[in-house]
């Protein structure tokens, strides 16, 4: 009844990361398809799989075929699959559950909320899995999987799911690039990135401490116009960061003055 | 010749910080002056101080006198102070060393890197401090009373600290307002913030690990132009946030693009 061999359709960062705990947790992974067979070869020499680059070889013998490819590719996939009395789930934040249906009658989605490089494992123990299927059956085999590795898995329908992929662009990928601008800035003076980290730390042991409402500071915050006036004219010759600058800072003093 | 007493002029969230862990260090604090006597009066509660509104009646007797007050502020007390044969530093990042130089022949900057908040006590032994100092023989015992607190000392010139204070800006104040966003996207959906945890935590971990160019994630990167329309859509009764989300996927696909 349960999943016991996976078929990954996709070989980038999220199929990599997944292929490698499933083989860890005893979950062979039969075949790893890619449209490229290097990728392909690549992932499943480290999962000890078959691989393909070839819709119509799909290995016929899995429980569940994971589809973790970029967001607009799915539909493409979704038009060359036929999976019949297979359960066929995929990996995106944003794509709706029902995309699926034309491959099969079980299907579901199997997200992990977190950030994924090529060069860093992950550690799925603590990453949430949202969870969503066509009916009560296949979404018990989707938990069961996702529960074996991770202990913070959630029902999250498609609506929320885009919500909540929404929050996790600003809090990851942009926080990211404030620390790309940060990184930046000391670096074109010729000073160490490791200054701040002790300042990164604390501001992340902060969001966990109290609300990042109540944490936040600043010269903005402060409404400081003397040090923005001030930086705003160190990034004189940087229209980019200058731009960011004004306009984060405009809507921190919006935000925090409607907040009073 | 050290500093073995301290008088803290301001008493807000630094001053507060730094005067609990002189204490702590053995290093008593006189006397505590803020324009408010209420705000000097609480502060001296927990240092065991005096206190005093009327900087007519500073006591005498300090070895250093710590101005730590908003930025705007710092000329308004210098011009009321007379300390010759006393050592005066301050603790901004963005002000320069020279302001001091009306008060006395003996003045620094000791500027510690991190964020302060009312509600949370800081951990100074890992952030970085900032020294500046008129004279060598300053240098030294700020460096010296520094080295008591933090295992990270630095002499750090004026126009390098407000390099350092822009990137904090950046690194801590703008990456905060992020998480504001993304906190608050989820509240108005109902779902709590702690789904977002352990991806800020994998975040962070990813910028010390490996470089934040290198850590760069998302639609915006991905070039992803289905998601990012649909989340401006999401986004369209919150043209805050619909600006924001604009303009730093803009750029990130920009600076991405220059970089390859």
């Amino acid at each position: 009844m349960g999943i016991h061999s996976v078929v990954l359709i996709g070989a980038g960062r999220v199929a990599t990361q997944l292929g490698l705990t499933f083989v860890r947790h005893q979950i062979p992974v039969l075949q790893v398809y890619s449209r490229t067979a290097a990728s392909a070869s690549a992932l499943a020499k480290t999962t000890g799989s078959d691989f393909t680059d070839d819709l119509s070889n799909l290995n016929q013998q899995a429980d569940l075929y994971i589809i973790s490819v970029t967001d607009d590719s799915i539909i493409q996939i979704v038009n060359q699959l036929n999976l019949e009395n297979k359960t066929v789930a995929h990996t995106s934040g944003s794509v709706p559950l029902e995309i699926l249906a034309p491959v099969t009658a079980s299907y579901g989605v199997f997200y992990p909320l977190n950030t994924f490089s090529k060069d860093k494992a992950i550690d799925f123990a603590n990453t949430p899995f949202c969870i969503e299927a066509s009916d009560p059956q296949t979404e018990h085999k989707l938990l069961q999987l996702a529960r074996l590795i991770s202990s913070d898995v959630r029902l999250i329908n498609s609506q929320q799911r885009a919500v909540i992929h929404l929050a996790a662009v600003f809090a990851c990928n942009f926080t990211n690039f404030m620390m790309v601008n940060a990184d930046e800035i000391l670096r074109n003076q010729g000073i160490s990135h490791n200054i701040l980290l002790p300042l990164i730390n604390e501001t992340i042991s902060k969001l966990i401490a109290i609300s990042p409402k109540e944490a936040q500071t600043g010269p903005a915050l402060r409404n400081d116009r003397e040090i923005i006036k001030k930086h705003l004219e160190m990034l004189a010759t940087d229209p980019d960061k200058k731009m960011l600058y004004q306009l984060i800072s405009e809507q921190i003093q919006t935000y925090f003055s409607k907040e009073k």
